[in-house]
């Protein structure tokens, strides 16, 4: 299963095989049952995930109320926040949505492999770039678009999450109560009602 | 000037005398006028910007109206995200809301000194993931505050801004009309009435 995350690697630069060899030995592939919480507000310890397979909600927890601000899929990386040096304590959580098979990291880790392989570390700073060219890209069209639209992209971007998710989390998401959810998706179905 | 841009590496980790003369040597320092767009929608030739003197504000254009999404000052990175590998082009505009003295980097010029000091990959990567967790902060906050809240934490994390930037883009940052940011004011100033 590791040659997913191999794979993924190697659409930044082509790989040795002592490369290869040295990813397989260091890198720790852990299962998760669903619900599980793999971060919580507070918390200081944290780890850095590349999804094998599974989905992930982050949220932050408001007066009580979960606002769902992400939604991760295979092949993608969720990076905590909390995980950089002198970073304040979690302000969100981390919960797997289904059964998920995650490859953890952290940067402790990080660090033995960069000291082998110095190279390795442009590798983790493109992946750090593509992770916040997402998150900006993410949070530009959430600053100037409006909840069908942001709807709408996620149609676009990610039709499958909308079969995985739960119309709950994805109205939160949107920024709406789930009724206004469902005349959304109405109003999308037949555009001419 | 520069020293500023050393001190601030600094605090990452100190650094030898042939570092900082190397830092010198490849640091270009430009000055630009009030009003200079220093990033366009559409653009792919993008730099990184180290604020050493001034104020820039980012802002997305949508249907012919300016929505402010972020300011920065003094000491900040500004990154712009088509500097990235296959990146989109940019999205957004950076516009100098004062005289700017920056520093001005671009992946290239990086890449020539990662290879003269391959240690300073380790900084810029400790760099973008400062950047990252407050953009994170950001998006969290955004998503889950109120304008009122919003307005709230501008004062709280960075009074000097509100003094230097015109009511009308902390108005559109935060996501309210001119006028509902008025009644914000006037109801924090006297919040017994």
């Amino acid at each position: 299963m590791i040659d997913q995350l191999i794979g993924h690697f190697s659409k930044i630069r082509p790989f040795s095989d002592t490369e290869k060899t040295a990813i397989r030995k260091n890198s720790i592939i852990r299962k998760f049952p669903v619900g599980e919480l793999l971060l919580k507000e507070g918390s200081r310890q944290a780890e850095t995930f590349f999804i094998l397979k599974g989905c992930i909600r982050r949220y932050r927890l408001l007066n009580g109320e979960e606002i769902t601000t992400g939604f991760y899929a295979e092949n993608q990386w969720v990076i905590s926040m909390t995980d950089f040096p002198d970073s304040a304590p979690a302000d969100d959580y981390l919960v797997c949505m289904e059964e998920c098979i995650l490859v953890v990291g952290n940067e402790e880790q990080a660090q033995s492999l960069f000291k082998e392989f110095p190279d390795f570390e442009a590798i983790a700073r493109t992946i750090l770039q593509q992770v916040m060219a997402e998150q900006h890209k993410h949070m530009q069209a959430y600053l100037t678009e409006s909840p069908e639209q942001r709807y709408l992209r996620l149609v676009e971007t990610n039709p499958g999450l909308l079969q995985r998710v739960s119309q709950y989390y994805i109205a939160s998401y949107i920024g709406v109560k789930p009724e206004s959810l469902s005349r959304i998706r109405k109003r999308i179905l037949k555009p001419d009602k």
